[in-house]
């Protein structure tokens, strides 16, 4: 039998690795490196620092491959369907042609691998498929939400409420009604600008865990400008940007 | 100055424990611990068991302090209230007494300190008190809802989709409207019991990460029954129980 361990590395800070993280990193034959996009050699230098700094053995390998990249056309989640289609493909293959049996194979995913990731999902698919056959053990790790919260010293819930965890996409319909607190994802839109109640307070960051770490917090309608001119300028001085922000509505709204 | 590290040392598996994590630990003085309730003793052990396995330093000091315990009159976010004012009140007393200016002292925080858990709120509470003066830093550590997404290999949100975390009170509510996922914590009541919607699928664990584990999953009005049934049974042969559960709509409702 193949054997699959997909391991959440932590969003940014190599000192996010669990231990469970370290030991199952050294028990993979193989790493598969898959990153994509302007933020490719950024993160895929990040993954070999973590190999370097973490994995004792040395008789690893490292495959990368290129990963496919999202279509622009049709609706979102048929986009995302696409692309996940293509990924599967390409993992098939590596399952097939780089991995023995016997062989213990690698994923090494950016923050927990069941947030916002199609890992998990792929692998899933690439199963009922029946083409190739493996086992897999998930291995989480630290999120860019419980980042965000760290670095800010904030709780993410209001005393016994819910917090909502969303993307711009979603974000941009309004504010969940019944949730206090949100937790924006995946935004390349600045979709805070559109929420106009006065009592918000957001806590934003961007690179977290990173030495280009940046950090803002406030009410909304105080430091919202900031924020939007902030992400702009790191935008474009790194050629990319990873953002989050948690939204929480204030004393008068609860 | 006083210095207070606020560390996450995950939900369960001391291999949760982050290298940043292991890290602060070494740089504390002092240890508060503070558990209380039927797992006290468990969990108390549990965090010892993780300094005598991650701290190399051997003149490090334990305090334990009885943490006060909730009121169960009133309405619920009075009751948690009181009790935050009854552990500020601990919490001042610790800070000024058991520790000494340029020491630093540590909390360890079960799973993610800024998940469901009053430490930060407390600590700000504090501060704004004004009677003790120190600087704090948090460190993240592996919520319960990761390690239940982990342990039975499932992403936690639908493609593009909004994931709620919420509690077992909120849930008895209803099933969110707004969202395709829901993480349940701190339910005490079978809540899931109540929801009759038959496309919704739950994926229920009980003691993540440690030698108790307990995993159910399925469709709910396949399995619910099952999972009430195991659920009172572990809390009988335990004492009590920690339990956490992933409710998802079907691919009908979507
Ligand atoms: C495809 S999702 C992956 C999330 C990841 N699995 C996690 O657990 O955080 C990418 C999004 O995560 C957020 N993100 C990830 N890492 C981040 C970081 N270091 N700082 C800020 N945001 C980050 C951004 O919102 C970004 O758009
Ligand atoms: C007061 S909250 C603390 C949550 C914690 N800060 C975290 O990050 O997971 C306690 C609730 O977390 C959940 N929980 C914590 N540890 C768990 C475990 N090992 N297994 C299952 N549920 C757990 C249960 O729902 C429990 O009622």
């Amino acid at each position: 039998m193949k054997q699959l361990l997909i391991i959440g590395i932590g969003a940014g800070d190599p000192e996010y690795l669990t231990v469970q993280a370290i030991n199952a990193m050294n028990r993979a034959d193989v790493f598969f490196l898959m990153d994509k996009g302007a933020s490719k050699v950024k993160l895929l230098q990040l993954r070999r620092d973590i190999l370097e700094r973490y994995v004792s053995r040395i008789d690893y390998r490292i495959v990368e491959a290129d990963s496919p990249e999202r279509a622009r056309e049709g609706d979102y989640s048929g986009q995302v369907q696409g692309l996940n289609h293509a990924k599967q493909q390409v993992f098939e293959r590596l399952i097939d042609e780089e991995l023995q049996d016997g062989q213990c194979g690698a994923f090494l995913v950016w923050g927990d691998p069941s947030l916002y990731d199609s890992t998990l999902r792929i692998l899933d698919a690439v199963l009922r498929e029946g083409r190739v056959n493996f086992d897999y053990q998930v291995i989480p790790g630290i999120t860019s939400v419980q980042a965000l919260a760290a670095r800010h010293r904030v709780p993410l819930n209001a005393i016994g409420q819910s917090v909502q965890i969303t993307t711009g996409r979603r974000l941009a319909e309004g504010f969940p009604a019944n949730a206090q607190s949100v937790v924006v994802m995946l935004d390349a839109e600045d979709t805070y600008r559109q929420l106009d109640d006065p009592e918000l307070e957001i806590y934003w960051g961007a690179y977290l865990g990173t030495p280009d770490e940046i950090l803002r917090s406030g009410r909304l309608v105080e430091v919202g400008e900031d924020i939007q001119r902030t992400r702009q300028a790191a935008r474009e001085a790194n050629g990319w940007i990873m953002d989050t922000y948690l939204l929480r509505r204030g004393p008068k709204d609860a």
